[in-house]
């Protein structure tokens, strides 16, 4: 298919159109070939420049890197520490915000779902809390692992820039990178005089009108996105949140059953993606792993950045129902054992019960 | 590609070369584009006229349906009958053999492993029992659900036709028949005077060894069957059994823990394809598979002839690993449970500790 | 997809119903796992036994062999010699029939279309030949290379059964049969009593009814089937018929320009799917279809039976457009010279002419 | 296939070897989630600062958006005009780099092949005029449409950074972006401290070592260039570069024979990618195309930027060979005609006639 020909811009603007309703705004969706990290460095080179303060939260692994991002491109990051074992504090936002009396900050970047440890931050909780403070700094949000599994409403909760790639809630391979745009985002990038070229929302905007780019775009993943928006949009965007909700929660059931801890401490933060469980102190994850892909050829999240060896991650999300989560969960429970690993026998056992009673409610 | 060219006979010299260390002969294999209930007539009509003896032992219910077929192509059949619980007796192979003073008996046939009820009967006993009967009878074998899953030595334990089709073993599509023919067969097969053309083994023999087919072979499936080819070999036979048995051990520690009753009573004869187990006698098995299949999206065998709403079977077969087999008995477990039938939880979990003590030792 | 589930019951039914639509006809349509032969042999098993008395005519290849199989399967064919350059000549059936005083002819066999030499025959003048002779015989026609290319009317011509195979006008890989049927054939089938199973319509037509088979179907090829229905039926009968009339007036303008002979001599029996061009005396049409398979990858069809060597043919049906008739007449007449065959250059030339003068007119 | 496992690693690996061997260097090869303008700006983000000087040649569209992107970087762009209708002129080349005095010149940007208007630059010679002012510059090529079509030799001519992506030579999907870098550019890139991160070679070039990336992949593509690999080096670059120059002469001979202009006015720089030829001053390109896509379903290039309407393309790379050429000949003759533009029938003929005396000498 010819991607300056009448069939690809009809297909472009109608996966323009529905892709809207997965990011639940009316805002236009931008999409590049390229990765997450790219869409991440497409958000900042649009909206700021060299010395731009941008304030950010230090949930774990991958609020880490975009933070190594924006200081690659010269922007100052107030850079509230964590311990990667917590979510976002609204009352942190708050509090920085009204400290910045001179709204210095152009931007609060969140990570929706850390994938790196399980863990979601409550948006529409930041955005009450810029609200509250009265602050005018565009509000950036990663929703990588999120958009699709949990609830994400751009509009209502204020996102400027949703921030996405293709490789997981839209079950395709990774290739595609997205910024969902609020006007405001727009109108500010339209001040901006970063110099870039690729990564320029206007001349996408221009052109996505009539449904083309001003790049080659990655058409063969095209075809991907439209199937996998058919497929989100039949199931109902609330039966999927309930469904990865549901597979979390048998997953930590087995989690807990083994006696194994969750890297996520507060439980109103467990994510509905993936779960990071922590091995005891004397064990090495890694091996945990290398292990059960060897004997099982299953792959399980590494951990990532500091806990490298420290966590082992389960993802539950995308195209998963529950015969794909008993499966990951027995070859983990196995994989303990092999591992020598002290846990609890039994954890499959209990997520499969979390499993019935769900259907039986 | 071009059934007449010559990729296509360097395609199809390969296979069939190739196709026959997985029966385990130095024959010729025959390839029909058919079903196995199309193999078993063809295998019939090159060996046997209207009012020929063969005899038959009622295993289950595709013994049968060959049975039936039998009979629909005039052939007399002397019928053992049986509980189908058990495989052939070989004493009465013996015993029938014995009887037959005249010889009358131009063959016998035998349902390797019975994918309706999970009962592999002991070939090389049978062979060993015509033998001690010293009677020349023609030994007709199906494999369909055997080969590739359980050892089968066509040479060795003096099959003169192994009957088989494409969707179990060779993890195919169906579509695909099978005639392994021993030497004995092909002279007899030429003494026939059966009115038939599709089936005839001399004309595909012939121009086989070409690499071509009297009729328009079903190239399509060709491809998968090379690709199947290469995967068995890859593994290796022995390996492939040997995983074979532990998934059907693993699956009736699963059942004895539920308490579920095992179709096939006696243990020698457990199937390593596949385990057929019995509900209680007021419950339905079919409605227990129509739910596991509406809530799990899982599709397991249904109860065939005299077994129907009896018996449910699991496959474990073929494509299959560790994995696959704890998503299918979590969702049977999951599946007695919803539908209220009588069952000790934990089933999965035993059949876990078989898969774990495997790895272990 | 289990071929005993609720979803291949649905689409056995939506492809049972479609398929007729296609055969213009309002009886049951079997599909076999098997090759055409196979559902040649299918037909005359359900209708005739041995000794049956058959019409048969030699209008080339195929037909030769479907005779061979018919006396394989002990009829008596009452064989109308041919050049294998006219279709069947009407007059020549009314001639046989008005013969027949004792109507034992149980049956009539016509090729619809020869493939092997680019030859229709006319069948709505043999229908009227056979009324016309007020004689009871059964009508077989062979419609594996003119269904869905050339206009076929079972109910209104009075075809019995018509055979047919995936590979052509269905544009699919080889691997199903199909014998499409009146009610008198499937009657008649009912009074004979010939020993055969796989091929019985009875049992098939009652389990087709809740859309199963009384085998295992070659599930794979039926979605196959499904999708190129939904092609045939969307494009339209009548213009894929015309697409194909087109194609082949505008081969045969090339051959023409080229002075190349067309082995069908009679103009009113020109087929639509394929034409077979003779190459001169002195010259080996497989030397030249080898030579254009090597330099330009392409395979043409080779010259069947005793036409070996002296034609090839050119296949212009089914997935099929004006450019890829142009790159397939520009292959052989670019082989034509590399091969030495004397020839007018400007065949290919000649033909697009063709097809601009339909896209003007 | 986990991007950060083991046998991800070993596909990269093994792809990042071999690819250099089509760049016919012994440097790195980047390879990016991005378009091929996005390869570019990787290249000038890593070499180049805002206001840094570039010396650029308008051969065509992509030179000029190229320049355009550059100006957008901040460069400043030293543009050496030209009429859309010629390559780049060494001599050109010689002067403007010895007018540098100051040697302020820090990067020269050629485009290899222009498949905006078919014209080739010559490489070699232009770095022979880099040489013979002794001048330290950069050299950036653009090779999208030339890699795998047309000799390029990265070492031996001295490029510093070639600039490809995946969908042209590599007959891929959109998708890749490449860089092929020397050990000059490499250093240069050290030095240079430009706000930027997806695009930062130094950190690739680190990771690729084991097999990895900083970013996720867009692994589905990983295969198809794999692939993409072995069919390029198995038919031989030198094979390969043969086969596009005699479809690119005949393709050229068609042109002549219809009267059609060429937009390449310099028969030492046609394209053996891409032939553009112009329509009659009166006729409109784009109307053609349409034409020829509507009736025939074939895609032409459209005219870029200011030649839109006056001319259209035809690709002839890749995945094709002589009958695909043929075929597209034939449809632009049928459109032609169709279209009612001026021409002399016998184009297609005349493009026969060279690829048969190829095939003859």
């Amino acid at each position: 298919m010819d991607h300056r020909g009448p069939e690809f811009g009809i297909l472009t603007k109608s996966i323009l159109e529905r892709v809207k309703l997965v990011f639940q705004t009316r805002g236009p969706v931008i999409i590049y070939p390229s990765s997450g990290t790219g869409a991440w460095e497409a958000a900042m080179m649009n909206l700021f420049v060299p010395g731009d303060k941008v304030l950010a939260f230090e949930t774990g692994h991958f609020a880490t890197i975009w933070k190594n991002v924006a200081e690659k491109l010269g922007l100052q990051v107030e850079w509230v520490s964590g311990d990667w074992r917590h979510g976002i504090d609204p009352a942190q936002v708050l509090e920085k915000l009204r400290e910045d009396k001179g709204q210095k900050i152009k931007g609060i970047m969140a990570v929706h779902n850390e994938t790196s440890n399980g863990i979601t931050s409550d948006l529409k909780a930041i955005r009450e809390a810029i609200d509250q403070a009265g602050h005018p700094a565009l509000f950036l949000v990663d929703v990588v692992s999120s958009l699709g599994t949990t609830d994400f409403r751009q509009d209502e909760w204020g996102v400027d820039v949703a921030i996405c790639a293709s490789q997981k809630g839209f079950m395709m391979p990774p290739g595609l990178g997205f910024n969902a745009l609020s006007q405001k985002a727009i109108q500010e990038s339209k001040t901006q005089n970063n110099l870039h070229s690729y990564w320029q929302w206007d001349r996408i905007i221009e052109m996505n009108e009539r449904g083309y780019y001003p790049y080659t775009p990655a058409s063969g993943l095209f075809f991907g996105l439209d199937e996998a928006l058919t497929m989100l949009l039949e199931e109902g965007l609330d039966q999927a949140f309930a469904r990865h909700k549901l597979y979390a929660r048998a997953c930590r059931q087995a989690a807990i059953h083994w006696g194994l801890e969750n890297q996520c401490l507060n439980e109103d933060e467990y994510s509905d993606s993936t779960t990071a469980l922590r091995v005891p102190e004397d064990a090495d994850a890694d091996v945990l792993r290398t292990l059960i892909l060897e004997r099982f050829n299953m792959s399980l999240g590494t951990g990532l950045g500091r806990l490298k060896k420290k966590v082992f991650r389960i993802g539950h999300l995308g195209d998963f129902n529950e015969l794909m989560l008993m499966a990951t969960l027995s070859g983990v429970e196995m994989g303990l054992e092999l591992a020598g690993i002290p846990h609890n026998k039994g954890g499959a056992q209990a997520a499969m019960e979390v499993l019935v009673g769900a259907q039986l409610s």
